[in-house]
This record gives structure tokens, sequence and C-alpha cells, in this order.
């Protein structure tokens, strides 16, 4: 490796500033890369309609623990991910590429299993798998997709297009998946303690499903669609809505409050947290990985969407000035500070 | 992880063999996906005209070493080998995604490095990055490339068109990249065993040259333009031209002979074979990444071609029975074996 002068440690920059710095120096040169780093899918001209990309990486032991992932759930969640990237462009994916990385230690079975769940992910969601690459890895299991969609001009929908009086909507409901998380690192704790012991799942499948078999939400997608209602900025709730907020206000020079009683939490999400001793809107907040779409309305389009099903009005666009705030049910108004998850 | 009844393991299929293994259930059911897995690049129907897709995986100690492969260099490189793949269905990148995962042994300064060298593919290639995914990975350097591309449908260029009769071509030379991978190697030993030593690379600039830094035949594409040629088939040059034609015999259901004396190779090249006791047509027939492309033509765009730079006319295309062969400068007909990079 080169002589270092200089050593910056990665978590000084954390994974947004990263970005930003290791991407500033690259000049747009094409005039049809209409949008690049820093939405949920770059978007690409293609004369009759617009191409958009998204890609994700996932590792073995920083984004899935194969100890309690089935792989089939892994290679269903793998595609889904990147989908829920393309439907929260309000675009429809069309094509995926698949690129795995496996250490010797996996035999084709398990290939065969993985594979499996990504094909009924792609049979669900009707996309094609067009290419990728397959490689050795020295050591664990590493996934790289990448989806590509189609959208039309007037209805892509970017993470900086809203201002201050646009109501703040989410989809179905959020913190689930985060608790499915906290069960499955229990058991796992449980059992590499006593490996004779039985996991305690059963009752708790909703919220063990939410986060091992994500959907994305191609559903709402259709529903704007007939609806003709086109949301002003969205973007799919992967690193938790603190986090993924701070995205759509800073991109469009905006602040936001959210309501703390107009956030949908699951009944079982809630009695679950209590037990847990974690607060359910701190888990709905900072939880992530629900992969609903989170998004904004111009107030005219109200009577559109109060017809509309699983959406809720979470809260409202306000001044930059005012920053993000969750206005708690006890009257208070708090900063809101987006935690998301931390892989570095 | 699943319990699993049967074992097999993945070097049992070969990498080909696997990728054909697990994708042969996923059935294409968008009209515009037009060609999927099994050619260098997916290519997708957008309407005006066709959208390239290619994508490559890259493990740190499969793939490179960073004992001697400079960081700008690997970046660089990284871009280079998915570009190649667009230039090979005879098509121009426009864009690329680059995901990335690193252990925290790297730093910013590192990482700044590696998208320098990106940077500056972009730059010379005119292509540009519109996003990507930078996490976070256990062990080693993971990078993941996508590069997007249009072409155009009379135009683009499979491994599925040739036909007994045509002629078989390659730019460049050959060989050379693993003979640079060969000194480093070298080295790399020999400072293991004596860390004191210097390194004796400064009279193989051009041996080396070709594996630190290749370069995808961007020119060609620009001179088949020109020429009014299209190839009946072509292919990049990256696992060695004997495992790349067979990809075009299997593909079009034919065979192939190669002229002993029509390979082209560096001077360089062939000296440095012969000091490490090499056959350098082995070299050249086997050691791959030379990102030079490999194509076929119609015997009737013969006079196009002849006025054309460093294109080397090297055997024809046969029957499939016929099999792959190579035409030795002794007179002697030898059954050619795709051997290729093994990373399994």
């Amino acid at each position: 490796m080169a002589e270092e002068k200089k050593r910056t440690e990665i978590n000084e920059l954390g994974e947004f500033g990263l970005i930003d710095h290791l991407t500033q120096h690259f000049k747009i040169q094409n005039p049809s890369s209409l949008k690049g780093v820093g939405d949920d899918a770059a978007v690409i001209d293609n004369g009759s309609h617009l191409t958009v990309v998204s890609t994700d990486l996932l590792v073995e032991g920083i984004h899935f623990d194969l100890m309690y992932f089935p792989l089939k759930h892994l290679g269903y969640k793998s595609i889904v991910v990147n989908l829920s990237d393309i439907y929260a462009m309000n675009a429809q994916p069309k094509q995926v590429t698949v690129s795995i990385a496996i250490s010797n230690r996996f035999s084709v079975e398990a290939l065969d299993e993985i594979y499996e769940g990504m094909r009924l992910a792609c049979e669900h969601y009707g996309v094609d798998l067009v290419g990728g690459d397959t490689t050795s890895s020295l050591k664990g299991l590493i996934i790289s997709v990448t989806a590509i969609g189609q959208g039309e001009k007037d209805k892509l929908t970017y993470r900086n297009g809203t201002k201050p009086g646009d109501l703040l909507c989410v989809t179905g409901d959020l913190g689930a998946s985060y608790l499915g998380l906290q069960i499955l690192e229990r058991e796992k704790k449980l059992y590499l303690e006593n490996p004779g012991i039985q996991p305690e799942l059963e009752d708790q499948q909703y919220i063990i499903g939410r986060f091992l078999k994500p959907e994305a939400r191609k559903d709402m997608v259709e529903i704007f669609e007939k609806a003709n209602l086109v949301p002003t900025a969205m973007i799919d709730v992967s690193d938790g809505i603190s986090s993924d907020l701070m995205h759509i206000c800073k991109q469009s020079g905006v602040g936001a409050i959210i309501e703390e009683t107009g956030i949908p939490i699951h009944n079982d999400t809630k009695m679950l947290a209590l037990k847990f001793q974690l607060n359910p809107v701190t888990c709905a907040l900072n939880g992530g990985e629900d992969y609903e779409l989170l998004f904004t309305i111009d107030p005219k389009d109200l009577d559109k969407l109060r017809v509309l099903p699983d959406i809720y009005i979470m809260g409202e666009i306000t001044e930059a000035s005012e920053g993000l705030k969750l206005h708690t049910s006890g009257g208070k108004r708090h900063d809101l500070t987006a935690q998301g998850w931390k892989h570095f």
C-alpha cells in the first residue's frame, strides 16, 4: 500500500459524509446522466423515458448474520431492498443484476437456496435477472445487487422536491423490523450460551417477518399512479425515518416536524418494545429496515390522499431554520437526531 | 444456516457451470429485457436505443493483492474492466455505479487513492459515476462496479452471432498482463523473504503496466463505427482467449481454429516468457486480463478490416464438429483447452 502521510479514520466522516467526500471531484460528462450520487437511485435519460439505477452491497457479518438469517430469505431480501430504492423514485424496477462472492464453506445447495429466494422476489415483483458475476471470497458471503427501473419524467420523485407546508406521510408501520432483529439477536445469544435451547419465536411472526422477509411498496407506486398523485419528495425507510427524513430535509433545504401521535406503529411492535424495555417511538424513529415509503405531498393533493389505503400523515415540512422536530404527545418539542444503522 | 441434505462443492460445477446452474430457473418477464445472463453485458430495450449493463465484483485476496497493487491503479482498473465489457458489446459506456466495502484498516486517505483512480478512468473514458454504496467489511476490500452504456440495435455485438467461415480477429497483443502478474508475484515472494530487497521492475514497464493499468478498447469501437464494420461476434479478453473463444463458440454453435503464427505477442512478452521458462503462446492463450477485443467478421468485410490499425487476423470460425484447435507453426493441430483464471 502507498505510504500515507495522514490517516483519517472513516468514522470521523460518517457514511454520508464519506460518500460526499469521495465523490466530490467527479464531474458529470454526459447529458444523459440526470441524477448522480445522492438520491435513492441514479437517473439516466434515454430519450423515451428515464432509466433509474440503484445498487447495494451486503456483507456477511455486517448486514446479515447467517446464524439466524435463512439463505432463501437472504436472497429474497437482497433483491427487495434494491427494488425498494427504485419504488422510492416513483419508478418501476424491471431488471436486476446480482454479483456474489462466496468462500468454499458454501456448497452449491446453499447457493441454490439464496438464488431460490432471489427468484421468488424477481417473480413476485416482475423483474428479470439479467446479469451478474459469481466469484469466490476469502471469507464470508458478499452480495451486490443492482436494480434497473423505468420512470416517467414528470412522475419521478426525488429527495429534493418538497417545500414548507407540504404534508409528511409514511406507508405501513414502523419499528417492527428493528424489534425482529432484537428477538433474533436475543435467541442467538441464548443459543450460544445453551445450544440445547429451543428458540421462542412462534408468537412473533409479524415482527420477525418484517425483518427477515420485508416487502417493497410496489403497491403504493401503483396506487399513486391510479390516484394521479405525485409526491413532492420520497425516500424508502432503510436507516430509520429520523435519518431518512434528514436526507429529504437536507436536499430540499427544509425542516420538518413529526407528530408523535401520527407515527404508525403496529400493536405487536408496541407490546414487544415494552417487553424489551424500549420506547416504541424510538424504535419507529431510529430502527430502520422497514422499507416503507416516507414521502411528502402538496396540501392541495390532500383530497386525493385521504381515500388511499395504508398511508399515514405524520407531520409537516417546515422552514429549514426550524430544524427537525418531534412534537410529543405530551406537547413538547424535541430535536430529532438521525441515528440510523452504524456500520462503521 | 439451513440443514443441508446434499453437499456439492462449487468447484465441481466450475464458474460458468455454476452461473448456468444458479440462473436456470429465472424466467424473463419484461419484453424490455432483450439479453440476460450469458454475454459480456445485459441488454435492455428502452425504446429509442439499447441500454447495456455490466457488473463485476472484485475481492481483495482473490482478484488483487494490495502488497503490489497501488490503490490508485486498483481504482482505475476496477472501472476499466467493466467498461471493457460494454465495449465488447460494440456499445458506449456512459455511467458507472461503485459499491465498496472496507474494513477499518483503511483510512479515508487510502479510499481517496482508490477514488482518484476511479475518477481518472471516468474522465478518460467519458463516463459518469452516478451512484453506489459505501459500507464496511469484516475483512478486506471489496469493490463492485456496474457500468451502463448505450448501443444501437443494428450494431450491438453478441457472442452468438458468428458462423463457419468468419475470420477470427484480436486487437493489440496478448499475454503481457499475465507476465506482469508473474513479475509482481516474484517480487512479492522475494520481498517477504528479505524485506530489505529493492524490487527489479524498472525494465519491464510495458509488461507491468499491462497488468496494473490496463486500458479498455474504446478506440476500437470508434474505429468500427467509422469503418462501418460490425463484428459478427465479440468478447473482451479477460480469462484468456482460449476460454473467451470457447464462450463465443459455445454460444454461436461453432468451432474455431487459431493459427499460432497469427497470435499477436509483444516482443517484451516473448523475451520475458522465455526468462520465466514459460511458453509465450501459452501465456497469450491462457493468461487473460489483456482486455483486448476478440471478435469475428464476415469475410466480405475483409477489405474494410485490412486498413484498420492494431487488429490481427488470428484464425477462422469452423463447424462445431471440428472443435477448438490450435494450428501450430510446426504444422500440427492441437485441441485448445480453456483454462482461464481459477478463482474457486
